[in-house]
């Protein structure tokens, strides 16, 4: 079993508007709500691959009791004062627009408590994900502090996260799976190899790095291991790390081997595409993509 | 006692931004939330001015909790099977943008058991005011049944509504209180004129049109009077025309005279310009305008 922690839950709103006006009244033609933040892409994935998987998340205020309830996995969350966050996505003529909520500011005995919560629900997991950001406020070390209760239950931990938060999982021995920006940008490196290595030298077990069109490579230390990006996909680019991440972790619990792992990864981010919302995948194209089809 | 209906209630959310980039991610640095909805922003003046008041309203799903719980006036509702509205908001440089739901679809059963509740309410009223738009699908003739419910009972009402339910709002004999865009586009006159002579064609009372910075004119059988706008404020110009509708209401229920009542109405839009968010009026400032004060 997968148990994935999503630390900044979100309910993912989308718009859809005719003709999107900076600086006036957009009167919106459809609303779409879901369930969202990059910890709950990847467990809606993992559901739709088949793997056994229970979600660990904070959740507040009437927008937490939605979130909940439009959950498609099993999960456990802890109570917290302040709403959890919505994004908001305005579809309309030109690129998507994006407003993200910073997130609620939990106080210390609410993260205590999902500590504890996430601690219990370790002790059943073949690995633990964490995804995503950090609300407003919350100390980048908890990442940490979850990676080692992971390791200490003999846990793997895989960590995609940004920032103070991913510098911290990889010192706490996590097996960490940046993009190259957020690598880049975490470490100060100027290039991906040293970026990679930065991270190990801190304690990171395995570097995965996801490239977009350049594909995903794994660092570890029997050497670097890389799988192209399938060619030919367009649609929806939204959630298709997240789905990477899922076809990874799914791949890791089974024990299969590092190029086969990062194979149903590309896939899996691939199949995302063509999905028009994040959290999804096309499941018949993920397994002609694993067969080695193109689109 | 006036009574509020509001059809289409929302939860307004304002986003703060940084730089506002269309066609990319907006990191929101800030959310305010609270009850809006045109009806919502005139029963909290009203509030404020010291005259009792009660809202009625349709609300549904958790964001209809949530306004319940927001709103600072005494109020019924019924429950909606579909969610209550949101508005976004996104102020940073530039003007604000505004992102408008069209609002839940009601069945046929729920806009009844809103009527009937209406109608009980009506019984202990001095004026229905009607205020906002109608959410999505909704008949414009049901404004007229409200008006008709109201009429029947002895009770004045005053609508702020446009488009056809402002048409049915004048047959049904109510006074209404379009904005002067409002005005033309429902009845496709020229000129206000001639929008506010159809209008009492079809069988409208009072004929009240605010015209922004050009004041507020009252088309009576018995001529037309007007107010200028107070000089020189400056501020926040949303909710101004609902606390302009709340001050001409309580000015009607207290008998005052028809060039009082519109000076109220003015001096009250004045002061919520003073106020960063809708629904809300500098009320020393209100007292200094009614005073003969500019700002």
């Amino acid at each position: 079993m997968i148990v994935v922690a999503t630390p900044n839950p979100a309910v993912d709103l989308t718009y859809r508007v005719g003709t999107h006006t900076l600086g006036g009244t957009n009167r919106v033609l459809d609303v779409q709500r879901r369930a969202g933040g990059k910890g709950v892409n990847v467990a809606h994935v993992l559901a739709a691959l088949d793997v056994p998987v229970r979600a660990v998340l904070p959740l507040g205020g009437d927008a937490g009791r939605w979130l909940g309830s439009a959950l498609a996995v099993p999960f456990d969350a802890t109570a917290c004062e302040a709403q959890t966050r919505s994004t908001v996505t305005v579809t309309g003529d030109g690129h998507p627009t994006v407003y993200a909520e910073p997130g609620p500011e939990l106080s210390a005995a609410e993260w205590e408590r999902f500590s504890a919560l996430l601690a219990t629900r370790i002790r059943d997991a073949d690995l633990l994900v964490i995804s995503g950001s950090l609300p407003r406020n919350a100390a980048p070390e908890l990442v940490g502090e979850w990676v080692r209760l992971a390791r200490d239950a003999g846990v793997r931990a895989l960590v995609d996260s940004s920032g103070p938060a991913l510098l911290a999982a990889a010192r706490a021995g996590a097996d960490v799976k940046p993009n190259r920006e957020e690598l880049l940008s975490a470490t100060g490196a100027a290039d991906e190899t040293s970026g990679a290595a930065e991270l190990s030298r801190l304690g990171a077990g395995l570097v995965v790095v996801s490239r977009g069109e350049d594909g995903i490579a794994a660092y570890a230390p029997s050497g670097v291991v890389s799988a192209p990006v399938v060619p030919g996909v367009q649609g929806n680019p939204t959630g298709a790390g997240d789905a990477a991440t899922a076809g990874l972790a799914a791949a890791l619990v089974r024990g299969l081997p590092l190029e086969e792992a990062l194979r149903q990864a590309a896939a899996a981010g691939a199949a995302a595409v063509l999905r028009p919302v994040a959290g999804e995948i096309d499941l018949s194209a993920y397994r002609r993509f694993l067969n080695g089809a193109s689109t």
